[in-house]
């Protein structure tokens, strides 16, 4: 993985949220490059597929697809091909998030495509032993996320500790360099700081910084509670 | 409709082909485009969704999404929301393509989504009683195509004219107004004037342009093709 | 259809409910027989794929699978083969129920597959101008049912009339013989009678009948609310 | 597991073949369950869903659905619910086969599922590595199939014998109680000795046996070439 890579480190998953999309995509990338350059917090985004030229070209942070189907170039009418989202200025790519579920065999196909195009792979899970399953096929980044608690303001961390906990050491035991980062409910960087401590490198957030009233002061407030 | 969606019309669909990946995808609208202002007769092109906008920005024909979710904005990581590609570029959206076949009420949904955002309608079908099915819909536009023959370089005018008289007969007592076009297997003039000799008001064609040698010329042929 | 089809019809869905899985869906589909057999009103059972034998060899009244695959004999593990729900004696199949929504290819498929062996054909959709859609396929039976209302015991017939109404008179444009059903919310005999007051020719029910009480006394409410 | 699954096993996928539907797949799982007698060897059979029952009946050989759903109890019209084909006989269920593959959460979800109501489970994998990511989640049996050899009567053992050598191998990290077959092309005895040599402990096997002009003749020559 590239320097802008290293953890700890922030993925702002833009889903397909109005204040995320076309021009506003761009203007919310601009606050997670300023956070980064201020605090030299690792961030990432990942707008949606039509906005990820406009936002790679704005930004030098890493830019992530929300997902790329397990094809090759040829007669797939409406699937997202890696060749182009990396062409687009996409430097890596989510797999398997809860709302775009994948089959097995489809998350194996889609990491070999990463490893071969050079794609940073970020695979997510939904508790710690799909977390191992997803581990053992060797993806950069893993993001454990109960989906009962996305959207839901409630932290993980605190909801659900050893959901944390229980991924880190299991997977730990079948891959020494997979980056962990949790996510679901995270909105302060109280939050974020909990996810550090119990052993991952980094968060996923979603709707915490893309519905917030002020996404750079939250973002910020998440870096800052990321030094320590 | 737009001025620029009027019949006899060709739909380049881009599908993920290299040869219309990226910067390639941008120089073959623009070969589509040059065959529009030459000859007046209607091109769309279908790129990938990462390659909209760049091909939205170089040139003035229709651009169409290969695909759009049934959704509104919101938490759908992975999905393709309308606004998106509409602020994008795309002026209308391919929906239902065989390689991207969608449940009926999805299609519903998106038809509905559509309307509801300006954006053309084009419904892939397979036969004429889908065809039939799709057109009381009210899309803007159908394509029938029988999937055997997609990529074949058999054109369905000559293996199956059926399909298409049928289509027309069947479709035009439920709907009036829709545009009806044709694909699979086009990949000569004559393909072209045998579609619309049998009642359609143009056709949807991927390979045979995009894999061709020249495709400029193989689209001036086509366009020449449907002057009669 | 079958004389044992005739209209007004209930058809019970017993889904995947503990109240209607192996021997409580014989107990239940011999309640709906009894049912039939005091009142004249045909009534029909659809228990799970594993219990289809053992309901068809109990009862006379007619049983419908909850779903068949657009396949035809061959290599397709995991799959619903017409063939095989048909040898275990169901008379005919639920197709696109809102919880096993279709590709419109699919239902297509499925409903040339059901002319082919003789299986009677219940399609359901979720509004009018998908019914309408459905209805040109020419299925035997459809029933519309509001995705929201299902399992909610407010009855579509007080919610939201206008679905039902527009249902009839706009699938009566296209096919005239097609016989209509409405769902979801019905639990009591008055939602019945208001559902045949609309224009349709029976209900489809699951929850009102499989988690009621008792289940014989609601079902005989209906067909007593059915016979005017 | 029960006695009956001891290894060497012979897991015979009856599909969705007109070979072993209805009256048929009781007649083959007979066929099977005669060998068993005979040799000792274990044989499992996996009729479809509407024949578990009939065949559980007839025969005392361990029964398999292909496919259960993730789900509980409920409102899941057309789902396969494990209570129902567990009440039908079945003692465990297929997972994932290539022609029936499974998300990720899904696959772990039944499996949980499976453990819960004491069935059986074997998950189906395509290569090494998901068949490692498969193992962690710590199902009874898997089987490593791939895909483009399924039906092709060239038996994974010769082709791609490194298919199962790694396999065995890389599973053996992450699990040690767990079964491994494969499959896929396997149609001769000496296929199946091919297998047990490389390291697996049995075969899954398809059309190989339901294609057979002698079903017997071809498990009894499998059976005869476990034992060494």
């Amino acid at each position: 993985m590239s320097e802008k890579l290293k953890t700890p480190m922030i993925v702002v998953n833009f889903k397909t949220y109005t204040e995320a999309t076309g021009k506003k995509a761009v203007e919310l990338a601009k606050q997670a490059e300023r956070v980064y350059k201020e605090t030299g917090i690792s961030m990432g985004v990942t707008p949606q597929f039509a906005d990820i030229r406009a936002v790679a070209e704005a930004v030098e942070i890493p830019v992530f697809a929300q997902h790329i189907d397990p094809i090759k170039p040829g007669g797939f009418t409406g699937h997202v091909l890696a060749d182009s989202v990396k062409e687009a200025g996409a430097v890596g790519t989510l797999i398997n998030h809860s709302e775009r579920r994948l089959k097995l065999a489809d998350i194996s196909e889609i990491l070999s495509i990463s490893r071969e195009k050079g794609l940073v792979s970020l695979v997510c899970t939904n508790n710690p032993s799909v977390s191992v399953a997803a581990a053992t096929l060797k993806p950069d980044i893993i993001a454990v996320e109960p989906p009962e608690l996305i959207g839901s303001g409630i932290p993980v961390s605190k909801a659900q500790p050893e959901v944390i906990t229980d991924t880190v050491r299991l997977v730990r035991k079948v891959n020494s360099k997979v980056t962990i980062l949790c996510g679901a409910g995270i909105s302060h960087g109280e939050d974020v700081a909990a996810a550090l401590k119990l052993g991952t490198q980094g968060v996923l957030v979603a709707s915490g910084i893309v519905k917030a009233k002020d996404p750079y002061a939250v973002l910020r407030e998440f870096a800052e509670a990321s030094k320590y």
